[in-house]
């Protein structure tokens, strides 16, 4: 792959400014629009950016993620929106695999920070989505609040640290390659630095949710397939009823869109390693091995949550996961799951291993149906005991954009 | 894959008792003898456990890491001796894509934590080490210390986190697939419970050196091409020389082995980033697109260090990164390298990414070849301005096994 961009494809070129640990440098991060751009990569290995929906939803589940979550630190209007186009026309570039323009002259820093070169586009999909407090009163947003898009209530047993926790932006980029996904966001805080700061970055990896029916269920780090009810990328209708916002729920510029809801799960694997695993399997409600419900012999087959032990108890008990998480148990309610495993090494308090599930999910009204199944989850599900909610955040992802659109220009106009 | 074994092929069995966060429990870690266990797996994607050398060496650097840092708890010698000969079992099984052999009565834990079921053996190797440390008083092994196995001096510019520095043991678990690197790890943790701690355990990905001939080279997170002019696999002469332990260097039980120096270098990517292109181009020596020499045109061109540009001014300068390292400005040193990217996450007191190189190296004497040539390194070399070392530690990693021995029992008898 070249490290850069023929002349006379640049066009819409902006320059910015940008505060650096160093000072105040010209970094002349420029971004051309790409039209024609994808011609020199392998489109077999990317995602389309343009659609009626934003990739990274419905997209089968790549292998790794990177999650930014930023806050705007500038308080002017023009800025942010001018910072949303930019980073649309950078995500055009990254997700065909381009770097953003190289500067020529060396005397500046390179506009494109380099680690992904020659890496390919990897399948890069870049979810952008808005989170509640954007829509306060600092950028005159607060009348295209879409009414579902307010903060997560506190549940059971959440102990939230801050750094995780909600957010004015968020991007979810997800890849083949981690340092694809990893470079993406990088990319996007430096075009925004100075308008806006990284939150946090959660990298994830061993994507624990099938999205589409090719996808085998992977294992999260409790040792079992996880996702196996998950919404996939063919059920049209399901998606259309649970994960899309349609034409009259609210806002219009978030037809076509989702709500992502995105909860940093930290699971106490010791705790849960030292437990029998007849009692993992009545927690969870399914066999390890295979997956298959208690009452059944194959994955995919149905629960029966009726089935009766010899005892007169039920094979799938009260309290078990798949019971009170079963669209069964909570008014048919669906979400699209696109979780990753997460490790970060040992918490140096503990001894124990940092680690768990980054529950990234999307839906339509997470009010009727992240928060009303979570709370139903913190109050009665048995795996409460061995897993602990640590971050939190909702976001309004919009539809996808048109060849000539520009990312965030709906908020505005 | 099965997620057991076939009990007439449990040979070599042991139980342990455990300590867990729960209390005590007989966890029943089953490790089974592995003659003929790999045939239910696919071969093509494993590396074979027993041989001359230990894996994870010459083997073609896999993407992604799972460093194991361990510290011995007990102080009984006969204790450690059993816990090395049960982690060499289970790596036997693990490098086949095998689970721990699973308990068949439910009323126990599982012996296998199970999110790699299913996922094969991802050329997965496991490279062990022992610490300076580990040859004290404790296990009555002082007499077994190579002389060369001392703890490495302090470097100008070190900020060593105790977290990330010296150990017992030490090791490196590398695979194609991240959550298999982790499984492996994390089961040699569970298996050593009451025995070791495990002190840190760190990731990594984006392998940046290349260790045989087929393999490209790859950017760190700099974004240059890293390990241009590694040892590779294939350069017999070079690797006898300078990575092999011999028959008369030493101690008889490391002939065949090599030593590990793992340093964990945070970089500063703001400050680097901010950076012009020529001005990082000459603090490395090469050109950033191409990987070449300052002197040359592409990547493998040997770099001219006489070479002075029409001002009289070396063209690659005297602190230029590539000239401090070289052989040809350090006696002939020569290490094979093996570095993995890290990203941790926004360092939460800066605001910064918490992220850069972990730095893995193989020799024959770390005296003469790593410490000698990084004494050159943190006092002349023009990058030390932009990365910090914080985390550092040697090992001495024994030869390989043969199908009849037991890890560790080289050092005991």
């Amino acid at each position: 792959m070249s490290t850069s961009d023929a002349p006379e494809r640049r066009t819409g070129v902006t320059r910015r400014a940008v505060l650096t640990a160093g000072g105040v440098a010209a970094v002349g991060a420029v971004v051309a629009s790409t039209h024609g751009a994808g011609a020199s990569t392998d489109s077999a290995s990317s995602i389309p950016f343009f659609g009626k929906h934003q990739g990274g939803i419905v997209t089968p589940a790549q292998g790794h993620l990177a999650l930014g979550i930023f806050n705007v630190a500038a308080s002017d209007r023009q800025e942010l929106k001018r910072m949303l186009a930019d980073w649309g026309r950078a995500a055009q570039r990254l997700t065909v695999g381009l770097p953003l323009v190289e500067t020529y002259d060396g005397s500046y820093p390179p506009s494109d920070t380099g680690e992904a070169l020659g890496l390919g586009a990897a399948n890069l999909t870049l979810t952008f989505g808005y989170g509640p407090s954007l829509f306060n009163d600092r950028f005159g947003l607060s009348s295209r609040r879409p009414k579902v898009l307010v903060d997560l209530p506190a549940f059971d047993g959440d102990e939230l640290n801050p750094a995780f926790t909600a957010g004015d932006l968020c991007v979810q980029a997800c890849a083949d390659d981690p340092q694809v996904a990893f470079h993406a966001i990088r990319s996007l805080a430096r075009l925004g630095l100075g308008t806006v700061e990284l939150q946090s970055l959660q990298l994830g990896s061993g994507r624990t949710s099938a999205t589409s029916s090719e996808q085998r269920s992977a294992r999260n780090l409790l040792g079992f397939k996880d996702g196996t009810n998950n919404l996939r990328g063919g059920d049209s209708a399901l998606l259309k009823r649970w994960l899309w916002v349609g034409a009259r729920d609210d806002q219009q510029w978030m037809t076509g869109g989702t709500y992502l809801v995105a909860r940093r799960i930290q699971m106490n694997l010791s705790t849960w390693s030292s437990t029998p695993l007849k009692v993992q399997e009545s927690v969870i409600g399914r066999k390890r091995s295979s997956g298959a419900p208690l009452t059944g012999e194959r994955e995919h087959d149905k629960a029966n949550f009726e089935a009766l032990d010899p005892h007169g108890f039920p094979v799938i008990p009260l309290g078990a996961h798949i019971r009170v998480a079963a669209p069964e148990t909570n008014g048919g309610v669906h979400l699209l799951r696109r979780g990753y495993n997460f490790i970060d090494g040992v918490d140096e308090r503990t001894g124990n291993l940092n680690a768990g599930l980054l529950f990234l999910c999307f839906q339509r009204d997470p009010v009727k149906q992240f928060t009303a199944l979570q709370g139903d989850l913190a109050r009665s599900d048995n795996l409460s005991q061995y897993v602990t909610h640590v971050g939190s955040g909702v976001f309004a992802c919009p539809p996808g954009l048109g060849s000539n659109d520009e990312l965030g220009a709906s908020l505005f106009d």
